[in-house]
């Protein structure tokens, strides 16, 4: 009889060997009527509508295998899109994934890679977990995710709402992500620049936390129901980059944010161009916040420039854009 | 000023600009509540519950360049996953589309792509559309899109419902996108094995059809809700060739499938072992079967095989599996 290898590759199974495997450990979303094995899950959508969200990960330009595991890279992959619904103000309820991997991907990877999306949906939205997806072959692994969300009858906090005279408001970290993408380049790459795994005993006092911010984001997803919940009127994450994406949500509202220099901690430049911490960046019309969020500046009627910081407009870049930024190295 | 060449590629974009080209093309789902543009869509789902699937086409493995433009994949994204959501019985009401594509992809061909999503939507599903996505750089150029439906009030019809005695029917082709894919095998290879372009003048009496419905197959979508009003006990569509995928329906229902050969056209081993072709495999426990569907076997008792033709096993391959079958070519 044939023996399975300890570890095979997801070329020497079926996609059903493989697909199985995943499924046992993926765990069971609350609100599946329908979960993994058919031809598309069911997830209750009991106040009338849905959120519905997609962001991928692609080796090379999102992350490199010389510094993520299958397990951050899960664990990512769910962060990402989990901060997209909660962003909306809704609680996500359910994950699909579609993975292309190489053929001569081993399957521990791939059950990795299952494990962490499991954990952050357990750590960062309760209930939630992957009730369906796809499997294909490429030379190129990727990760794409699509999360499902509800608004339990409240209203969609869009970017577009921001008003003059809001508090600007933050939950979650600024520039950490970006600090830990840092020490991995400058750090943790060989003589000809390419990735080389992380060796903790390198690591200064503090590091490891600031890597797990890059690796394994863990933003405050519950947070988001309740700003919707306090009356947000405008809200999104910060994917891109503060500057970036205040300078999104004050030209999606017509208006000008103007961040305070001193609440954004030590390293101000970081805090305003590191992009992947998934922070919530909302506005409220009351000084009293809800528990989690930080005033970190005001609305102001719209002027020239979109991002002021102090009173006067941010002159350095806005954050990272893949497609101007990408250097094209794997590892 | 900068100039902008007559057709860029994506790299010399940036993400925003090539978005607003996209979402200038792909119009807007009846349902949505916040179409593209913000963190996350909102879409209705009016009976409180969401069918969704994932479903991802990737070069080399799913499609060829030289044979596949970008509007061909982008109609065939969007159909293969719009089956899925017939083949649970609903309607299907919004597409997330997350391209990663290669810096030097021409604007044109994403715009191409664009309209193929949109007119396939319009042909097969009128009222579903593009309501949000996701752009990343990659080696690979990857399209996976999610789509979402609405049972409104139907139960979900699963491929585990089959009951001895049903009439195992279909709607829709079968064969006809495997033998499409044989032609562009067979013919339109250079000397080496890498696909050319297809030039129609070498194309016989009917051939056209059937490359269309290789590249661009039209599922019948709107018969998979009008199957489950009709009380189909089982139903799914058939992406890798009717024998696998009745093998599977008839393994999730715990029963013996005996299809007709007779009524599975003059090419039988296409219309049993060739995929793509995307038709609503169903089972009704009543000979009179709703328009569009033709009967081609009867569910039995479990036997030994799960499959029978004419009443004996059936002994060839069930169909494609794409980790077993990929030959790694691109072009």
């Amino acid at each position: 009889m044939h023996q399975a290898p300890a570890d095979p590759t997801i070329g020497e199974l079926s996609e059903g060997e493989i697909l199985a495997r995943i499924a046992a450990r993926t765990g069971r979303a609350a609100s599946a009527i329908v979960g993994p094995g058919d031809d598309a899950a069911v997830v209750a959508a009991l106040s009338g509508s849905v959120v519905a969200t997609t962001d991928t990960l692609v080796h090379g330009p999102d992350f490199r295998l010389a510094w993520s595991s299958g397990y951050d890279l899960g664990w990512k992959a769910a962060a990402v899109n989990l901060a997209d619904v909660a962003a909306m103000g809704a609680r996500p309820t359910a994950l699909l994934v579609a993975l292309a991997m190489p053929n001569d991907t081993r399957v521990s990877f791939v059950e990795a890679l299952a494990d962490g999306l499991r954990d952050a949906c357990d750590a960062l939205a309760p209930g939630c977990a992957v009730v369906g997806g796809d499997l294909t072959v490429s030379a190129t692994l990727t990760v794409a995710v699509t999360a499902l969300g509800d608004l339990e009858g409240r209203q969609a906090v869009l970017r577009s709402g921001a008003r003059e005279g809001d508090v600007v408001a933050v939950a979650g970290e600024l520039g950490v992500a970006a600090r830990g993408l840092s020490v991995l380049f400058d750090r943790f790459r060989d003589a000809s620049g390419s990735p080389v795994p992380v060796d903790p005993a390198r690591l200064g006092a503090g590091e490891a936390d600031i890597l797990r911010g890059q690796l394994r984001p863990s933003p405050p997803i519950g947070l988001g129901p309740m700003a919707a919940t306090a009356g947000a009127h405008a809200m999104m994450d910060v994917s891109d980059g503060l500057g970036l994406d205040a300078r999104r949500m004050a030209d999606a509202s017509d208006v000008t944010i103007d961040l305070m220099a001193a609440t954004l901690g030590p390293d101000v430049v970081s805090a305003i161009e590191g992009g992947e911490d998934h922070a919530l960046l909302a506005t409220f019309a009351d000084d009293v916040l809800p528990p989690g969020f930080r005033a970190i500046g005001r609305v102001v009627a719209r002027g020239e420039a979109p991002l002021l910081v102090d009173g006067r407009p941010y002159a350095g870049p806005g954050g990272w854009d893949p497609y101007r930024d990408w250097d094209s190295v794997s590892g």
